[in-house]
């Protein structure tokens, strides 16, 4: 019989529940301080600090290192350094646990924002009863920048509520346009919601000549990654009047430290990372990797296994 | 040739574009203190100023009358005075203006309390960065009550974000339930929505013992009328926790006076009687009114006709 394999954890509060792999693998638990030495003793390591930029720094170089990476989110950009994307070790992700949470919080955020919500409820704290007219959304269109998972269950809710949404991804392909679409859909959209992984192509991609080219009275929101959008054109596009109003769930720096500036700006929405983080989610995280290292450990093919030259699990 | 049949209008700005009626209508204006004087010598009344109660108080009990009146909204408890429901004069109403944009206005509440967006943006003005769990809106249950096109619309609406919605009308038909199916219908909602027509029957039906029967967790939305919900009893009911949280666009006294204790209750989102209120909207009353006095001067049936004993429009 094999010998049990090793399961290094990267510990954040709460930890997961991997109850179910008792017998099954050997439990060592992480901080990142402890990283580096641990790594090259582990078969597998469950990146569940799904916001630390550890593994980059720690991945070993040469040597023993895991056969197997799974990180707890969407995302996997806060890992893939040189050496891992060189290595042959594998890399899986959380794909399908936040797509309809996170389509969810855009829908709330594309609805407060045409019927004024925050606006009603700062009214409400001086008392002061303002009627307004306010938009329908029935009727506008949406330009989703991201066609993994994610980007599709957003399209597919702003549809169901009247909305004209278009997907735009890396390559075109049926139902999605490809990057050289994108200008044109910027332009007559309503709402730009921006899920993309980031990678080399997608950093920095909303930047001040593409928010010049939205429509006045567009709304952005990103729900992706917080290094898609140059921070400062979108505060100079509010201040401009370039864009109507925009709501960001993600940051080039996160948490947002208390003197940042994007608290502040007008028009501008904030919320702590949260779109994709329904009650029971971590339980969720932690069902699918052992789900995952079940059929790991029985010798089956992994599922949602990052390209790691592109950066996200690729396909439908 | 008959003589151009008298339109009296009772204003409110804006005034309605009735530039179509040229030649078809004398029109005359009046304000509520002209009400009285000016209703015997019309042949129609268009109750453009739909927040007037004006009409109950000068309705003509014996003699001249307009044959018509029709009421630039979808409630018409404002005008049925006892004069008015036994007499043979017509009353038709905004029937289909507000369905979608107050199904658009119920789901955004829906989706902005689920995800907690009004706590996320108490704590953007306080610089605070604070990651909660919010909650999924699909797999909910949601009561609507009313059964009219407005309740309907705001099923489909709910129902198209994956939530189970149950309608209650006033008798139970196809894809609807009956008022004996309402208690235990509350008792298992985790959304309640309000949007029945005032009447006889609905005045006051949320009081005190109907917050009782709903859960802790529950959250409640008024965009019918003010008087279907016993102010009082909502406040406590709020105070309590015996429900969650509550959004009203409705009041039993509007515009909200500044001293009402309504503005300030925990967990209560207020917001000034506009959920159907959406960019256009005004004309589109406007030109309803025109197609239907189009009709009615070319002697064909009026749509949109109340059943002035039950206070709305029955059927489909």
């Amino acid at each position: 019989m094999a010998a049990v394999p090793t399961l290094l954890v990267l510990d954040a509060e709460p930890l997961p529940r991997l109850g179910r792999l008792t017998g099954q693998a050997r439990v060592v638990h992480t901080d990142e301080a402890g990283l580096a030495a641990r790594l090259p003793a582990a078969d597998v390591l469950l990146v569940w600090d799904f916001a630390s930029r550890a593994v980059r720094d720690a991945w070993p170089g040469e040597g023993p290192r895991p056969r197997w990476v799974h990180s707890a989110s969407a995302g996997v950009d806060h890992l893939l350094c040189p050496e891992l994307v060189a290595s042959d070790t594998v890399v899986t992700n959380a794909r399908g646990i936040f797509d309809q949470p996170i389509a969810e919080y855009v829908a709330a955020l594309v609805l407060a924002m045409a019927k004024e919500l925050p606006r009603t409820w700062e009214s409400q704290q001086r008392r002061e009863w303002r009627h307004r007219e306010s938009r329908r959304v029935a009727g506008t269109r949406a330009v989703v920048v991201g066609s993994g998972p994610i980007g599709r269950a957003i399209a597919r809710t702003l549809k169901a509520l009247g909305v004209t949404a278009a997907i735009v991804g890396r390559v075109p392909r049926t139902g999605i346009h490809g990057p050289e679409d994108l200008d044109r859909l910027l332009a007559r959209a309503d709402w730009v919601i921006a899920a993309a992984p980031l990678t080399e192509q997608t950093h920095g991609m909303f930047d001040l000549r593409r928010f010049g080219v939205m429509q006045p009275s567009a709304r952005f929101v990103n729900v992706g990654r917080g290094q898609l959008v140059v921070e400062d054109a979108l505060v100079r596009a509010l201040e401009r009047r370039w864009i109507a109003e925009a709501a960001l769930d993600v940051f080039a720096t996160e948490p947002l430290a208390p003197d940042s500036p994007l608290w502040q700006v007008p028009g501008l929405h904030v919320s702590p990372h949260m779109s994709g983080d329904t009650v029971g989610w971590r339980d969720d995280l932690a069902a699918q990797f052992v789900d995952l290292f079940e059929r790991w450990a029985a010798g089956r093919p992994l599922k949602n296994v990052v390209d790691k030259q592109r950066g996200y699990v690729p396909g439908h």
